[in-house]
């Protein structure tokens, strides 16, 4: 068991040597890194634990291992580690960025949307209204409205971040129970939302989307040490 | 070496079972997972391979292992996975992105900058000027306006999420040769940007902001296949 702790230790000791040296520039962008043997040496760990910490630098996309190649330096930064430091600010800083990735999607939205788009939020929307009894049906198909809304934007890179960061902000909410009066967004706002969107007029759905979550925020800050 | 071959792709397979069934919630945020020798059971590798699989998403953030305990599930969304999703997205969408981060960030700063704030945007915008001759320079000093400027929002989930995209897109930028034309703002757009900054004219700040880096929104756009 000792050596388990020991062994799990020094892969983060050997990952956190590879990410430095590669965010200060040791190795380019494009560089293929030293052999195994020689960081092995370098870094005072077995050839194994020189393995592990490179997968784990592949994974994250800061490094890429090409077979009976080498491994080359792919980013100079590891976008476990930025997400890591992410998940540890302030929930309102969070929930801002949230709002902000989902004020921008409602204007790109409206000027992108096509049919089918109207038709997911459209849906979504009518079965969030169908489920006024029920608070556990209604958050899910106001889940489904939110990413169908933010899925029009057409950028998918704006998509997978608001996607991570709405479960991110949901999961520490549920974690400290936290939501117990957030104020929750009205059905007719969400309806003047998707027609702002639907009549394309990106202005509108830039504010009103914004005007949605604001509340939210300002309760949340209430709350703050 | 086809044993390593075949190992890497074992920890990789177990990766994904492992992220697909906590994406689908088989357990919840909290939960502990099952021990190793059930989960090398249930997964048909060897615990060895079950034990990196685990380090890996402790370090991206969906587990956490802790000592003597046991591993628990901290997230349902892997980040180095979504990263490497917006790593594989176009580069204009990444660029819209960016855009939003800095537009709403400048908003931000407009509010909340502090003299020191202006004091770290101001010196680095002179050095910028008088880097005339030394594109190299121009740059450097450039990059480190932009990064006051968003640290002036005082929102550090907003910060650490600039701070990657600008990283990656200049990465990407230079990986392709795609900017031998990219418009280069002027230094009096610049100086008009920290000046509603130092205003305190938010509304003005945005616009500046945005206004700076669409040109090179639109260059990109013209290039796409």
């Amino acid at each position: 068991m000792l050596k388990r702790i020991q062994k799990g230790s020094l892969v983060e000791t050997a990952i956190e040597s590879l990410r430095h040296a590669i965010e200060n520039q040791q190795w380019q962008v494009g560089d293929r890194l030293p052999v195994e043997s020689e960081l092995s040496d370098a870094l005072g760990v077995s050839r194994n634990t020189v393995r592990e910490a490179v997968r784990v630098l592949a994974h994250v996309g800061m490094l890429e291992t090409r077979q009976g190649d080498g491994t080359y330096v792919r980013a100079t930064r590891d976008a476990g580690e930025t997400l890591r430091r992410i998940a540890r600010t302030q929930l309102t800083d969070q929930l801002e960025v949230r709002i902000m990735l989902e004020t921008e999607a409602a204007k790109l939205a409206a000027l992108r949307r096509t049919d089918p788009n109207i038709r997911a939020m459209t849906a979504a929307l009518d079965a969030r209204g169908r489920a006024d009894n029920s608070l556990a049906e209604r958050v899910r198909h106001d889940e489904t409205f939110h990413h169908a809304l933010v899925a029009a934007s057409h950028n998918s890179a704006l998509t997978e971040l608001y996607d991570y960061f709405s479960h991110a902000i949901t999961e520490t909410i549920e974690r400290t129970e936290n939501d117990a009066d957030l104020p929750e967004p009205s059905q007719e706002e969400h309806e003047l939302l998707l027609a702002a969107v639907r009549r394309q007029d990106s202005e509108k759905a830039e504010k009103l989307a914004r005007d949605l979550l604001v509340p939210s925020l300002i309760a949340l800050r209430k709350r703050e040490p």
